[in-house]
This record gives C-alpha cells, structure tokens and sequence, in this order.
C-alpha cells in the first residue's frame, strides 16, 4: 500500500506497517532516531499501524512536539517510582508543561523537596531497565476493573462520554488512563529532574480535595538539562521582582491591592527618566503630547465599543449627580486605553488636509482586570504606562508615518541592545471593514516593513478585530522573546466617533488612524530592561549614576565639591560618608548596579583626580575630575 | 439709659432713644453716615429702639454688613419696579448675594436683558423719590391679607414656625414679607446695575414653578459701581476657560464626563514644563520623586480613615477576584489624595534617625467628588494633579523643613510675580492629638514663618482635624486672592499606619509628618496663571516661544533654518508657512500670545539677522541670529 510523507512523496509500505517500519523503510539513522510519529496530523506511539493513504510523519528529537511527548513520558515515570514508594498512593493527572511536566497526587504522607533525591534514584532505576510503554484499548468495565483502587482514575472514567475510545498505558507495573502518545522505552529520556512541589486541587476546583503536585523537568540530552538549569539559575538571577526590591524600584503591598506596583524613588527616576528621553525623541519628530483623564463617563466606552468588548476587563463605578435624598447616578469607568480620549481630542477642532499627520502621544497610565494568579510583578500588573500615541492621518502618509513609527522603534532597541524582530497580523474571522479597506492596511504595513529591510513573519488571522497590526518581539541576553513595540490600524474608532478632515476640494474624509506604543508598558520594558542587563542599566539610565567614597573624613569636602560637580551637569550622586570600611562601601555601591565609583584619598585630593571603579571592570586607574565629569555629562539626555 | 458703644465706653441716652438718635448724640458726621445698627449683635435698622445697657453699633457705608444691607433694599427696589411695570407679578425670595443682588419672580411675561434699560429707569425713579423702609409687625393674618395676590409669599407664611414674629416692609406702594434690616430710605443707594437674567425654582426645589431670577448689583458710589464693571470686564477678559479655548489649552466633553478636563498640546506643554521646572528644583532640594498607583483596595482608605470621613467624595468599586461563577468582590476606591501611598512606601524600610528628613514628591492625579454645579474649568474639577510632597522628619528638624519649604514657595510665587500672604490655621475642636503636640506643632509653624519674615495672619480653629497648616494666598494682577500652596503637620497617618524610625540608641520613634503641595492643583495653577497674565505666559513657560514669518517663499528655507538652530536650544518655535498676508499672521501669532515673532525677508537672509516682533511691544527692530538664538536658549529650563 501506499503512504505520503511530509515532502509529498509518495512510499509503498507493506499492508500492517507500524511507524516504526516507515521510518526503517526510509533509512536507519531515521529508525534509530524516531521516537513517535504522525498519521494525518495526529501524535500517535512509534508501534502504530498506518493505513494505506496516510500521510505519514516521523517524529524524532528535533520534532516541535518531540520533548513534550518525552516529559508526558517522563510524568507517568515519575508516578510509578511515586507509587512503589507510596504504596497507596493516588494518582491523578499528569501531563507534559511549556518546560517540563508534572503529576498530581493524593498521598497520606508529604512529599518536599528533600524527598526528591529518592523519587528521582527510583526514576533512574525505571529509566536504566529501559522498558516499552504500551498501550492498550480497554473497554468502560476494563478501565473501571483496572483502576478499581485508584479512585480519581475511575471518577474519570465516568466522567467520560459515551463511546469514546479509552486507552491505557502499562510501563512496568505501572498502568495509567492516557490517550498517549508516549515514547518507545523509558531509555529514551536522557536526563531528568524534579523541581518543585506545590499544592493542587483535583480538577483544579478548590472545593475538590487538594493534591500534592510534583514538577518536573526531562530533556533528551544531559547537556540540555544542564543549560536548561543554567538559563534558569540565570533567569533567577535577574529576576525583575528579587532585582526591583534589592536596587528599591518597586514595592507591592496587599493592602493596597492586586497587581499595583507602586514605585521607590529609583523606580522613579528610571521611568521619569525613559519618558523624558522619549518624549525629546517624540517632539523631534513632530509630535504632540497630550493628557486626558483615567476615568470618563460609560457613555465614551459605549462609543468607542469597549462597553460591550472589553467589559470584564474594566472597573466601572457609579457617581452621584445628585444628592442623598434624590439620587441620580451616572455610570463612570477607569480607562484602559488612552485611544478614545486622543480621538475626542482630534474631533474638538476642524482639520484640514494640510495639518495632516496629526500625532498625539501620552503617557497614559490604564487599569485593565488581570486575575489575581495572572499577575507577574511589572511585566503583568493591573496598573500600567502605555508610552501610547495615535496618528491620524490621510490615506497617502499612511506607508511613511509606519515607516516613521518603524524608525524609532528601531532607535530604541538600538539603545538598548535588544535584537528583534516584526509580525504582521492579518484579519481575523470576526472583524468589521472592507476586504478592501483591510488588503489596503495589510499592503501598507508589508509595504513599509519592506522598506525598513526588517526581517517578518505574517501571523494569518491573528489582526485585531478593527485592523491589521505589526507586533514586534525583542530577543534579551539570555535568549528569551518579549513582545514590545505595536502598530495597529484602526478601522473602528475613527468610524464610531465620526471624525473627519477637510479634503483639497473642501469635502470631509475619514482619516486613517494608528495606535503606536513602543516600549509598550513603560513599567513592563523597565522589568525586561532589569532582566536584560541584570540591573546594570545604562549609565545614562542608573537610578544613581556614581557613589563618591571619601577615604578618611578628611576628603568628605573634596568629595562634596565633586558631587556638587557632578549635579551641576545633571550627574546623579552619592557620597557615603557613613563610617564603614572601604571594602564595604564598594561592595553596596556594586550591589546598587552603580556604573561608576570614585575613592577619594589624599593624592586624589592633591592632584585634583578621582580614583575610578566601574561596576563591570573594577578599577581604572585615576581620572582628572573634570575627565570624569565630562563622562557624566555626556551621559545627560536632557 | 445706659448704652455701650464697640470701644466699650458707656454712654447715656434717653428712654427710647433709636440707633439713629445714639449716631446723633456722637456727631453730626456719624448721624450722617449711618445706614443701619447693631444691638447686641444682631443688624437692626437705624429707626430701632435701643434698650437699657444694650450694646449698640453704628453701621456706615465702611462697615463690612453695609454693602449686603444696601443691595437687598436694592433688590426690594427692583421688585417694586417690576411689579409697577409687569402688574400682577409674583414676588417670591430677593437676597443679596457675594457681589449684588437677585429677586425671583414669577411672570407670564418673560424678562429679557432687552427689558433691564426700562426696569432700570424706574428704578431710578423710585430712588429718585428717596421714600423711607417701613418696618411693621403683623399678626400671620394680617399678612395672609397683605399677600392675598402674592402666592409665593401666602405659601411662605404658612411655612414660618407658629410664633414667629412676621415682619413686613413697606416702601412706597411696594410690601415685602421681610426680616430686614434696610437703609433708612432709598436715596442712601449711590449706584446700580442689573446684571442678567436666569431660570431658577421656587426654593430652589426643581418640582416647584420655575422663576425669572433678575441679578443686579448695587454701590454706594457711582465710582465703586464702575470699578466693579471694569474689573468684571477684566475678569472676563482673562477668563480662563475662554483664553483656554482659544489658546488651545484644555476642552470639555459632556460625553466625557464633568468636571474632567482633557489637554491639548499646548495645555499639555505647559503641564510637562511646570512640572519639569518643579522636578528640578526638588530634586537640587533633597526630594526623591515616587510614583503611585491612581486606585487602592477600601483597605487602605480604612487605614487611613478617608473611607469613613472622605466617603462621599471619592469614588468607590468592586472588583472580581473570583469568577463569573463564584464571584469574590474586592472594594478599590480611586484615590483622592496621595498620602496613604507616601507612608506606604516610607514604611516599606527600615529608617534610620540619621536618613532623616525624607522626602517623598509626587506628581500625583486625585480625583475628587465635586458637585456638578460647583465645577468651574480647571480651578475646580473632579480631576487635577497636585504636586504633592510629604516630608518625614524627626521632631528637631521641623522647624527647618518648614523654612526650607517656605523657601521653594517664595521662589515659586517670586518667578511669577505673584504677591503672597501667609495664614497660620490652629486646633480645631474637633481633633485628633495631645494639647502638647498641637502647642509645638503650631508653634513650629509660628517660628519658621517668623523667622523667614512672611506677613501672616491667624485663622483660630480652622487647622485639619490632623494637625495646624500654614495656607499661602497669592494676589493676581487684578487684585483677587487665590489660596495655592499649603504646609500641613498630620499627626493621623503616622499613627494609623504605625511608621516609625530607629533612634541613636535605637528604640523606635514616630516620626514628624508634614504635607505640602506649592502649586496646589498644577492644572488649577495654570488657570490662576492664565488669568494673571491674560494667557501672557512667561517666555520659558509658553507653549509657542517663536513664531518665524517669512515675507516670501524665497525667505522659506532661511526660516526653517532659523528654526531648526532655536529647536536645537530647545525652543518651541512654528514657522508661518501659509500663503497669508502678513498682518494676518502676526494677528495670529498675537491672538495666540506667543512672545516673539520673527519677520524674515530680503535684508534678514542677507545680514543673517532676524526683525524682531513681542506680544508686548510690537517692532523691536533687528537683531542677529545668533542673539536672538541666545535669548531663547536663556529662557530654556533643562
């Protein structure tokens, strides 16, 4: 019979061939590395016959789907060695995550962390004897007989609907309710670890009986663990929270609420100081800034749409217009975009063709509902500053004011050291607008990407409901992706508001409109930032750029006439005059991420120097002051 | 008899002596001057009997009640006009008010300001013919008879608690159901003018009948009448909402809500450039900006005690932290002050007595409920932006901090030539604290605007149930107060929220918390100062500092240069490119009150130079460039 591979071409196999044979038929490399395959876009174990006009794929370490399969694996693993040595032990769910697994368990006995080093030596135990998973179809009563002293396997069983195929997995002694797939043998796993226990409820219910939940990681190669564990240690290290409470950017207090970062005084500086540096760069090129207020009347979000759509995301109240005894309420709602405002601003004047573009950007803070579990320090909070703007625009200036947009978004990462790349969304099953007026916007945003020579991918279908958008992701130092920067067209606002311009020949038009954010949340890029740079931010970005440390009491005036230098160029100092050892005071201003420090002892005093350290190459010799303060200067951004 | 005059001398006067005949007996002039008096306390009119031992006033045309007296006798005036001219009209209530007088009246006719030359003139003559007030006393039937035709006075006599003295006064044909008191005749009145015409509801009740409510406005001089004018007209003139309207400041939208303004670029460019200018001068001042969230949970307003004492003024809603299903609501209100989240953040470390005084500043958006009727543009809306500080210091730095804080006010109020006065409010009855705390608190306050040598007064018993204040009123350029910056000691939160700070022999101590803010509103401030320099703001603070005019299109390039040298300064320049006459463009540039217009021609290009034009001055003949580069780069802030 005949078969289809993934290239098109078509393979005769014999009636009753397993995957396994297919990819013995193509070459032995291929046999000896096939861990599962697909039958018409379907997972499926290695050992699975295929039919005659099957398209046939063969899964194998470097497959997409390879290391999710493998952890699945990996889970039921851990379960066996769990319940050999928890005799009793009930076994819930268990499936594969983004970077490993886990499984759920009711146990008497409490698993920790110590308990680890047993569970992972049993593991090894079941990996080194390297025997095959199998499966089996069983039927209703089957399953119900075999899982008979496993008591959340067979609330499952029943829960399940009539007619469906149910399959077991055996794997040693171990037997499980799965539909699969899994690895040949438990050989194939090449390095493992646990990771963390936490506690879970049965069907993720909490009035359900609560669970011990065990995760873990596994990896095809050793090597992999190891840099997995490594990006990790790494990752914890920069971790914007742990960073942001050690260098004092942020605190979050439970009485004041959920998902409200409220910013320390480096906090401060470095998001005043990322507004104002962007803000020069907006004036620059031709934009106009703007400040509307964070609440509006429901009458707006009803206008705009966001009323019906975006709802469950907002916080509305009710105001009082009138008085105690005759009420008369007014629905308000705290805004979780600034576009509705720019648009009234544009509409409070008549605009001619000449004006166009008009841009308007704000720093506008917005409150939008997250669920409390969702909620992830400064790159997820309720609470956050869009470096938001809107261009209005006629349909000609469309490709250059992208193209514009483009320009700074590529200034930006340029000044941070990010990489990136851009994604163009396209129009989604539900949106409103032409085919014509999205294969336009769609032109216009290819068109203009293409001319900046940015490297895109297309995201079919994935556009906002009112337009097309270009998102762009950028790549941090230790490899990992974040969504930043956006362009959208918006097809919607300018229609609900009923905004125009006066054409050449005097008649009214519908203007383009673009949302434009470029960091995005400028407290989210500040945890990015953090995690990228470790809290080394760039001189020009350092909460506190130098620490001046007078080596006895005796240089404390050289060392304040230098500071007083310094602040005079706009320079953001320190002098620690406490009575602590030098050493000491060196390692908090290295603790700070303080770019520079200068000790000031008496030949400094004399020759008019400073003794320089920087954070990243410890010391560098002696400066004259007026060098040191021409470093600082440079560094100035206003 | 025996009386006491104010000065507390006792003087004797015959049995049924008037307050008239007590003015005689001191001299000829008082007997003169009087228009009224007071009897122990209470205003009377000057025919009123005195009796034994009462202490007795004489009020004149100087004493601070004579002004009200004379406009509601005016009011009575003009009501016996309109009854004379519209007959069977019906008198409802006629007040003096802040700066004149209104009477309502119920009319088939309807009154318009075309109506108020004719009204006027009968006024006139009844004023003319100079006819006493007559008090009389009547039983409630005899002024049910009186008002038979008049209902609103029928209804009202009905109204009046049983055994309540009913007064009426007669002046020529015209009865009033009135308490007085009144000036002896109508001749006493030296000037007058109605105003305008508005709807209002028989007591104000909005089921009732609607009335025409007449304003007017009385003097008793003619000079004082046409001062007063003049002023309005000038107020008028300098209006903010008009200047912020035409000068592109800030708009309203009823659809946005009330009391919520939106800025326009240049609104927004002022806004950023106050607050840039303040932000320097702190930070060179020791303060450390933060930034907090706009909402909290209810938790912290319970803490803090707004949400009991400051309820109805701010806005109050739940949030979901559960789900559709099971909900679990959470109260958040959105902040009114910034206060609690200063302390917060103070109390996020540990502090040493020798980290102390610590500042915290804000640009800090509150919003707070106003009555809709109370809004009025940005010197009362529901949404402002205070440029809040709170200072946390120990008990022998306040008197220092104070001073410090007096410092930046005077030097704020110094830069935009305001004039300034100084209150010292003290312990109310109702508050919190020890007699002890609040003798040294006020009597901090007392030292440290002593020794900076402020003029102050004190208001006994108007300080915060939290602690005393010192209130700073500045007098704009036509002589109106308006009440800006404010120094508050609170001795509530840091109790409420027990903060606390490590002594030198470390035990724990409250420390001293002081509010302040100098602007008070930012956004209230820039209305204050539109209105003081009729939108002629400084040059550093104007949205526009240069608008460039060439004479041809030959002169284009040479302008664009001239601009692209001011922008590199950071001068905010607009170059008048439009295919206009001249004169049109500096009626423009004018209109918009930019203070420098530069006309580019053949002989500017030639010489490099630029002709130079002030709002203030016109023509100020040529200058070079680089000079005029010079001027613009001085009055540059960062």
């Amino acid at each position: 019979m005949n078969i289809v591979l993934p290239d098109g071409t078509v393979k005769e196999v014999q009636e009753g061939a397993t995957v396994a044979d297919v990819a013995a038929s193509i070459g032995a490399g291929l046999a000896k590395a096939a861990i599962a395959g697909k039958i018409n876009g379907d997972l499926v174990d290695l050992n699975t016959q295929v039919a005659a006009d099957a398209k046939v794929e063969i899964i194998t370490a470097k497959s997409p789907e390879a290391l999710g399969i493998l952890r699945h694996s990996c889970a039921h693993i851990m379960a066996e060695a769990v319940q050999e040595l928890y005799p009793g032990a009930q076994i819930a769910f268990g499936p594969e995550t983004a970077d490993g697994f886990f499984y759920d368990f009711g146990l008497s006995d409490s698993i920790s962390s110590d308990d680890f080093q047993k569970i992972e030596a049993k593991m090894a135990e079941i990996i080194a004897a390297d025997e095959p998973f199998v499966r089996e179809v069983v039927s209703r009563e089957q399953a119900k007989e075999i899982f008979a002293n496993q008591k959340f396997k067979a609330e499952h069983i029943d829960d399940l609907p009539e007619g469906e195929e149910i399959s077991i997995y055996r794997h040693g002694s171990f037997v499980d309710l799965c539909s699969g797939p899994h690895i040949p043998s438990a050989g194939v796993i090449g390095a493992f670890k646990l990771m963390k226990v936490a506690g879970a409820y049965w069907k993720g219910d909490a009035n359900n009986e609560q669970l011990q939940r065990v995760y873990g990681t596994a990896f095809f190669k050793k090597k992999e663990l190891a840099e997995y564990l490594t990006n990790l240690e790494e990752a914890e290290k920069r971790d914007h929270r742990k960073l942001g409470r050690e260098l004092g950017i942020y605190m979050m207090d439970d009485m004041a609420g959920v998902g409200l970062p409220m910013y320390l005084p480096a906090g401060a500086r470095v998001i005043r100081l990322l507004q104002e540096w962007l803000r020069r760069e907006l004036y620059r090129r031709g934009y106009d800034e703007v400040i509307t207020p964070h609440i509006y009347k429901a009458d707006v979000w009803k206008t705009s749409g966001h009323y019906g759509y975006y709802h469950d995301n907002m916080y509305f109240f009710q105001i009082n217009e009138g008085d105690e005894e005759e009420p008369r309420y007014s629905e308000y709602g705290v805004k979780p975009m600034n576009c509705p405002g720019h648009v009234m601003l544009y509409k409070n004047a008549i605009h001619s063709y000449r004006e166009m573009p008009i841009r308007f950007f704000e720093f506008g803070t917005v409150y939008r509902h997250e669920l409390s579990g969702a909620v992830h320090g400064l790159m997820r909070a309720r609470g956050f500053t869009q470096d938001d703007a809107h261009v209005f625009c006629r349909e000609d200036q469309v490709v250059d004011e992208v193209c514009a947009i483009l320009d700074l978004a590529d200034n930006i990462m340029g000044e941070f050291g990010f990489e990136y790349t851009a994604e163009i969304s396209t129009r989604p099953e539900k949106s409103i607008g032409t085919d014509d007026m999205w294969e336009k916007a769609e032109s216009f945003l290819r068109q203009a990407i293409e001319r900046r020579g940015i490297p895109y991918e297309i995201n079919p279908g994935d556009g906002a409901f009112y337009g097309p958008k270009i998102d762009i992701k950028v790549k941090d130092a230790i490899g990992r992706w974040w969504q930043c920067s956006t362009v959208q067209v918006d097809f919607n606002l300018p229609e609900r508001f009923d905004i125009s311009y006066r054409t050449a020949d005097n008649s009214e038009e519908r203007p383009w409109m673009l949302h434009r954010a470029l960091f995005g949340s400028i407290e989210r890029f500040l945890g990015i930032l953090i995690e990228h740079t470790t809290g080394n931010l760039p001189l020009w970005l350092a909460p506190t750029q130098v620490v001046i440390i007078p080596i006895a009491d005796r240089h404390l005036d050289a060392a304040n006439e230098i500071a007083r230098k310094l602040q005079q160029v706009e320079g953001r100092v320190s002098v620690y005059q406490q009575n602590e050892p030098m050493r000491v005071k060196i390692a908090k201003a290295q603790a700070q991420k303080v770019p520079f420090m200068l000790v000031i002892g008496d030949k400094e005093v004399e020759e008019n120097t400073v003794s320089v350290r920087t954070r990243e190459e410890g010391d560098k010799g002696s400066m004259s002051v007026d060098e040191f303060v021409s470093i600082i200067e440079g560094a100035r951004i206003l």
